[in-house]
């Protein structure tokens, strides 16, 4: 009997796994993982080096990422299958074997994993370790504490519309921006508009290699890893 | 030349640590925690059998934690004066020697360190080191996904108004709450008020022993490692 182990791996520096990660990625059989077709994936990069020879691997290869915007149903329909196909593969796996799932950041806050992890249920036993979230590794990286006292922390994708995200950097006092990419522009018109621009951070590929912090009103572009932050400035004795 | 390292401990559970965490703990010469006076805590507890023999500890023990309420400002001239008191302490330290500053959950996530961390700039050189929060650890317990898609997250403390606190529940996807204790009434009222009451769950002591899940409606009290989840139930292919 084995199970399906969906492993968060943190922002992205390997030093910045969980123990439990650590041992669970140096000691699997089976390392399944999500990627661009193509491409080489993130997760997969940060366990370089970790993986035993000889050991299954599994990229699992995104039918469709940017291509069809995701309010087609075919982006849906696509995705659907192909989830559907991921979970019986690792269900049927997971009956004799253990299958180590990467993940980055925190598996269960806006993780890929989450669609496997629903359609396993009552297929396979699954086992989720959390991991530090990529916000937590950029806002560290700008050296500015994001929460203080009673702050409210509100965290929004930038795919929203840009009243809605005007709207919440106005009625909050910490705010954390994700899923950034070709809505740059829009995210920094709705800051402008709520008056936070100006108290704005991005922080590309956060504790990667090649990690850069700026204002963001000096960003020129933001890549699919980037992370928008304004800092509370709540109660401090 | 030495330095004050603050390293996020994680939820709780050892294991959960980084790697990094676990490294600087176990090789620290110094380490330095805050506790409630008389008690152990709980950051203290995590490391328990990592420190090494004959290591300095500097247990940092708050002059005041509920006695007083935090609208007073008696209370926040104590606080001023003990975190002003060991950022002298530490940084007088760190001029020859590394300490290591133990912290619970992520550091810069509504944590204690943020008062010295301010007060050590341009006394020693400083360095955090992220972890895994206690929300993430918590979400995690409870089996589900907090957020879907594009999903708004908000984080609040239970010590705000009700009124803010039912606003804030009925204005998001998802809600994360902490800092409960004695406002556990006020918080169950908020979310009944803003209709969310029969989805939200509370998990006590994530990671740690003696962990709990339980939906809201069936809890009793809240100790203080206690949060309040209400799971998004965004997009999901
Ligand atoms: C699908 S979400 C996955 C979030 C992940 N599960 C976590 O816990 O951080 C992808 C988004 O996470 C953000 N992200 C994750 N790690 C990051 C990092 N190290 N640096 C910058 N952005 C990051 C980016 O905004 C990206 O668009
Ligand atoms: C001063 S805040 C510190 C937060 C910490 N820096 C973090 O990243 O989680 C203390 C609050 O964190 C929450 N908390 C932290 N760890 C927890 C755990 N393992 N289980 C339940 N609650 C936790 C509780 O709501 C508690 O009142």
């Amino acid at each position: 009997m084995g199970k399906v182990i969906c492993v968060g791996l943190g922002p992205g520096d390997p030093d910045l796994m969980s123990v439990k990660a650590d041992r669970l990625i140096r000691s699997a059989r089976h390392v399944a993982y999500f990627r661009k077709a193509g491409l080489t994936g993130q997760a997969r990069q940060i366990v370089n080096g970790m993986i035993a020879e000889g050991v299954a691997e599994y990229p699992m290869e995104y039918p469709v990422t940017t291509e069809i915007h995701f309010s087609d149903p075919e982006y849906n329909r696509l995705l659907s299958e192909f989830y559907e196909d991921w979970a019986k593969r690792l269900g049927d796996l997971a009956r004799d074997e253990t299958v180590v799932v990467l993940c980055e950041g925190d598996p269960f806050f806006y993780g890929s994993f989450m669609h496997l992890h629903s359609r396993l249920q009552g297929r396979a036993e699954v086992e989720v370790v959390p991991g530090i979230t990529g916000m937590s590794g950029c806002w560290t990286a700008t050296g500015m504490p994001i929460t203080w006292g009673d702050d409210v922390l509100t965290v929004a994708m930038a795919t929203l519309p840009e009243d809605e995200l005007a709207k919440r950097a106005r009625d909050t006092d910490a705010l954390v921006i994700m899923k950034i990419g070709r809505n740059l522009p829009k995210l920094r018109r709705a800051l402008a508009e709520a008056g936070r621009l100006d108290a704005a951070w991005i922080v590309e590929r956060g504790t990667m290699q090649g990690q850069r912090v700026q204002r963001l009103t000096e960003a020129e572009e933001a890549p699919y890893f980037s992370i928008v932050v304004v800092h509370g400035q709540g109660r401090r004795p």
